[in-house]
């Protein structure tokens, strides 16, 4: 940590800063610049966001050196993470894909979707089952019936089910039904929801908040990390900006950023990140190219009919040819996804 | 809602929508226009948030004409809304000013904060006792302990109390210890605690979100509403841009456009939306000439020692110079503060 | 300057940026961390912007101490600037309001603005003769003849005249014509304008660029005061960020920000940071509440007719409306503001 | 166009409105929802942006339908464009490399480093001549002298060269020695420059200005396709948003975007987006697995020593492994990428 003087800082002001430091366990190492005086604190990495030094009389501010995560960085473990879904790996070599619908809607839909996105080629069923909306009048999920169909889906299928909880108290139940705990954008700093989640010891997918700082997504995955759940996948989804051409903006340098800093796998949602369709095939191109571990996709057999989230919806056959496309470009970075049969129509099984 | 083909959308693909749009309810109002078909839906503003037609053949995009809100909407009520808490009124022809420690510290610490506060003229004690941290190694808050304290220092001093809260299942106690309970901007989306929160019928502080546009500010206060509740108080506290040289950026258009949508009255806290006491006054001035009902400060005796946010704190001293700043510039817009007594000493009660 | 090293940076590496330092004429401080060594450099601060350091092998970042800027600071010059533009005074007691038609159309309009803005108190007729427009089919100003228009008004009425330039080939007209040049917010970093509008010694207002960082707007007006053109107003016009209903968000903390790090006055335009006239009230009156020296305004006597511009342009009625409610809000913060008749119709004088 | 009236609306009010369209010569549809009218304006996409409709009384909101350009649309050209450089083609199926230091510094350095890109496999050199610094105290480049030593480098090695021009007086002259004129993101709205720049008929590259929306760039263009010069090549170099862990922010969902919306090529900058290399080589392939029609990157032989932008130049040795490194991604997008001999060594050539 450095504390900048201001250039008429008195010596009492820079001997109280200095004394301060020491006080806190920081060793204060005194720089006479030209203009201002400048101290480096020395000390222990654990002693992390120390308050009160920028009030300080004559102080203009401080500088962190060190980064505020610990858990989730690669300085702490050097080699990348593997998080083990069951026998799935995610962070491997192989890029591992989730799809299926924005919401449950019913099970008859469910049970469809998951067949056909397995049939393509997907290993995690996605679907949620409490619905954080925007309007308290659009359709808010079918909650625990919603679970209980993930839970029938998974075993007519094989696939392992990724479902999103919103609420603290909901979390226990959540857990019994799903794989893997999904943590929306919404909630990335819930805290209370990730350090409740973190106690779970589920494997958990973190979405990155919509104004989330690279460093703040990382602080998040630390609270679940606090929590000795090492079971932690980061989430690219796009982030706020003034382009509205696009839901948002999907921040493709975050996939090789977070890997450098972090240990933990990335995936990467194209669907939620842009708000169509569209996209998902060069965004999804572009993640597997850039380095990420995985890919969440929407899929819905009827996107017109769907009760969220339709325009950012693949058909499964478009699902289906997006799982094709990838491949060469896994197979270019030695990776590998796992593509299955070609489907050509949705009531094709 | 108006749906706009694209400029290639054949025959079937405009009746199809148009049969869609009768399905939901609404009267379809073909235009032919020089290169496109745009379709009027006139319906009932009761469906909101239709979903589906996004993606039917043919459609290029959905414009909505109605806001999404409705019981937070000024074209709902017209007139602008008072809050009541106790005999204080928020919304009324006097600016309401809170203020108060970012985290509940001690006991002796909130007793002398609150009489000090109370003596400047503030008539709400705001203070921390769940305190949402980006790392889960710094302080916090005392939790229960902290509750218990602000209603001590409720019936010490006469003052009302707001204190935040972050999971559902501590909104009863929080509830019970508290006069306004404060939705922290983390918080604006988290939908579980929004509902329950509304559902105790007690004034609530609603902050926006860091990213939140303010048609999602307004939807978060729906939540509540929806509920009810219509004791809503709306907080501007900054939003994030790319300008580091504040915390955050104050939207101050948010002020008048919030009070010209909304009914609900609008409150600014100008210590965290930029980050330091230095800006304190010049945006608690602003935000009252743009017409705020209310206003959020951070004060601590002894900022140094502040075990959050110190460097936005102001001193009793200098909060008492910003009341008695921003007196006039009530009258201006013709409003009034309390300013008390003016403090020139913090021991000097 | 500090240069952090990375914790695995090895003893020759350290040296390296040592030897590297002193070669550059710095004298460097090594600080033994407990993970990692960081090395302060003191040095003149006439040396700006070394590059180089951050690629030397070790290094994991450079952390800047002293600011970019040096003529504009309020370190090297105190006191207030106050830019004179003939007998008339930005910066000092009285607020100074410019206002007048987004783009001249023709000599009645002109005229007829001017004596109706002149008549409600404004001391500045703006009117743009080179518009810059996003698009190639908008009027892009009546340009030589609108210099001459410009003129005439100012002969006519006795306001002083404020107009942009676009291009440095065009430096020299507009200066002949006009008392203050503008840049526009599109041309804070058109360096070559910049340098050609310094060099003619007029007073400069130059608007803040939509994503320009505060140091970086201040380093665009170095440019101007490097020319030994010290007559610079700065003004804030809006910054983009994720929001929508408004056209830009107008960066209130800038104005107080502004005015600590630089001597140089500060003018608000709320009427381009909003897009619409309904904010121009409310804005200008927190703009004078936090500090401003000084308003834009767009004026138009028939905003339905006007060539570009019109939603944001209050007739002359409303604008009188505006001078008068800021007034009392003037002299709350201890300054002035002329305000001259009121109008009651357009056609009233 | 949809013009949405007040809800409080008055017949006489929409009426006005009706007659103002017709008068415009549009053809007015009146659509009476439940709560308010709106009125759809049919008429000749060639009357675009039509204005003061907004201000008429009883006027909500104006929506337009269209989109603003038409030269760069691919409603007007359907078949993807492809820009000849000499023999070089740009926007077919080869991705074209573009390498070279930022700035030229002197004729022994660039001759250097145009050989090594060359032999690495780059088609096109880049280099500053004419530098657009934040500060007026940094580096501004060499100009005329630089441009000389740029065309003895093209001579020298048979590379085509693209530089950027500042100021519209220097067109001319940076013309005569360019193959490609770049337009920097800081004048993407400057537009003397890019009318005079069109006027050129050379090929410019375009770049994304910072905070530009996707529809201001293409915006852009059509002031350079305006002049006859439909030579245009779009460049994705980042825009600013509040992440700071990178520079820019690369909105990789553009490539996609613009490709669909326009029919010019697209090239992308990851070098200037992120401000490092390390990031250079994970954005080269998203870039090039989303559709991108070439790279733009900033090579030296000496970063430690480069008079701008060090950090995020790669070494020759760097840019040969990328180069590798994006071959079969190319390949899996059906494209291919020009690769040279691998460098070992910087003096090795």
């Amino acid at each position: 940590m450095i504390v900048v003087m201001q250039p008429v800082a008195e010596k009492e002001q820079i001997e109280g800063v200095e004394n301060k430091l020491l006080e806190m366990g920081f060793a204060p190492h005194r720089i006479q610049g030209v203009g201002r005086v400048v101290i480096g604190a020395v000390g222990d990495r654990k002693i992390i966001f120390p308050t009160g030094l920028e009030v300080l009389p004559g102080v203009e501010k401080v500088v962190p050196i060190t980064a505020p995560y610990k858990l989730v960085s690669r300085q702490v473990k050097e080699t990348s993470s593997v998080v083990e879904v069951g026998d799935l790996k995610v962070g491997g070599s192989e890029i591992v894909v989730m799809a299926g619908p924005c919401a449950v809607e019913n099970e008859d839909q469910l049970i469809t979707i998951a067949r056909l996105v397995k049939a393509a080629g997907a290993q995690v069923l996605r679907g949620g089952a409490f619905k954080p909306r925007s309007s308290p009048y659009s359709f808010q999920g079918l909650e625990q019936e919603g679970l209980k169909m993930l839970d029938r889906a998974r075993q007519e299928t094989g696939l392992k089910v990724v479902t999103e909880v919103l609420n603290p108290q909901e979390v226990e139940i959540v857990a019994r039904y799903t794989d893997i705990i999904q943590i929306g954008a919404r909630n990335m700093q819930n805290f209370s929801l990730l350090r409740e989640v973190g106690r779970t010891m589920k494997p958990v997918l973190l979405k990155r908040g919509l104004a989330a700082t690279l460093e703040e997504w990382l602080m998040a995955a630390e609270y679940i990390l606090a929590e000795d759940n090492f079971q932690v996948m980061l989430c690219e989804r796009g982030i706020r900006t003034f382009e509205t051409s696009t839901r948002s903006t999907l921040d493709i340098s975050s996939v090789p950023q977070a890997k450098e800093l972090s240990h933990l796998p990335v995936i990467v949602d194209p669907c939620h990140s842009s708000g169509t369709w569209r996209l998902a095939e060069p965004l999804s191109k572009a993640a597997v190219a850039a380095g990420a571990d995985g890919l969440l996709i929407e899929v819905h057999h009827n996107p017109a009919e769907a009760l969220c989230d339709g325009p950012q919806s693949l058909t499964p056959e478009k699902f289906s040819r997006l799982l094709s496309a990838i491949s060469p470009i896994a197979r270019a970075v030695e990776r590998a996804v796992h593509v299955g049969e070609s489907l050509s129509k949705t009531g094709g099984l």
